[in-house]
């Protein structure tokens, strides 16, 4: 059955592939599944055909056959289940690598979230140069604690998996803030994950679509 | 084999059973499952024994046999995956529960999260009063959106799902600043979760230990 996703007609981030299909685009290159894009404009998201698709008016989606998904998350890991790649055999690891995705979404990518709002939608406020130190130290008391938890590995627990490519993902949004780089081990484990292959045929697709 | 969860020695939301256990009790509820707890401290939780379990530092945990894992949107999935009550048979369906799962955790609580930054951290900045206003608003866009999509139906995707169970943890969060009561249909969502028999035995659990 095909696949199909949606990402956006241009990018806000420009070619940089922060918008969430490259999370989408990456978990398919793993599994080696091929699939088609269908691109939408920001005026698109928000009507009623694509909100029946994503109730929040956002992308990825993901459709095949009678199946329609949002949510990167439950996207990668519906892959992940259904192919081989992304998720270890053994029941107990399947588990752990499982944790890690929703460590990535509900634990680390919160604070960036909000260091990202601070610093897109708060530019301008009176407040923001204040409050933009307690923010990064939200996100910083979080890297402190993965970076505790990789120490030298690899990756977050045994080989590659779906865990390591959301946080990966989250951790990319990081990098313009120069927080990244201020833990070695996770500035080291963000560029292992952009070295795989799967990873950069995922970038060299979204780039096609939001090249300068 | 047995489970153990961990649960805070003594909540910082009171008796409210607002802190993440309440959400794995009620998963191992639904799922009839027994389960002892193991109450940990704000000290206990910054140790080397709790940081091996939860590399965050947080609770709940979820022990069973020589499974580990922390992360309650994993833990339920676990439970959820494993035993009846929680996931629909239909293998569609139940990537669509598990969609779900996710728009909990990533879309709809990180706004709410930032709420609760705003209102317990930032309490006392300067910026605070104006700043709220606009705080809230994330929230609100959030919950317009979700309450457009739920409409008249009981639960989001047919059957009570864990999908359900995450959204409704997610949004009692939000029944203290009075933006859940604006939207009838959310504020009657989260009612009949509340009024399943598992959620009240969950709930009371907590309230035994963090009784005033």
């Amino acid at each position: 059955m095909t696949i199909t996703i949606t990402a956006f007609e241009k990018s806000p981030d420009g070619d940089q592939g922060l918008a969430r299909d490259t999370r989408v685009r990456w978990a398919l290159e793993e599994a080696g599944l091929p699939y088609k894009v269908r691109l939408v404009s920001f005026k698109a998201m928000k009507e009623p055909w694509h909100l029946a698709l994503h109730p929040f008016g956002q992308i990825p989606t993901y459709e095949e056959g009678n199946l329609a998904l949002f949510e990167t998350g439950s996207i990668v890991l519906h892959i992940a289940q259904r192919h081989a790649g992304l998720l270890p055999d053994d029941v107990d690891a399947r588990a752990r690598a499982i944790t890690w995705m929703f460590a990535a979404t509900n634990t680390v990518e919160p604070p960036i979230l909000e260091l990202q709002n601070a610093v897109l939608l708060e530019r301008d406020k009176s407040w923001n140069n204040e409050r933009l130190p307690l923010v990064k130290d939200r996100v910083r008391d979080r890297m402190k604690q993965l970076s505790a938890r990789l120490g030298n590995a690899d990756w977050l627990d045994g080989d590659f998996s779906a865990g390591d490519l959301m946080m990966v993902s989250v951790l990319l949004r990081l990098r313009s803030s120069g927080i990244l780089d201020e833990y070695a081990n996770l500035a080291a484990y963000v560029a292992r994950g952009e070295a795989r292959p799967a990873y950069k045929r995922a970038f060299a697709a979204q780039l096609e679509v939001n090249k300068p």
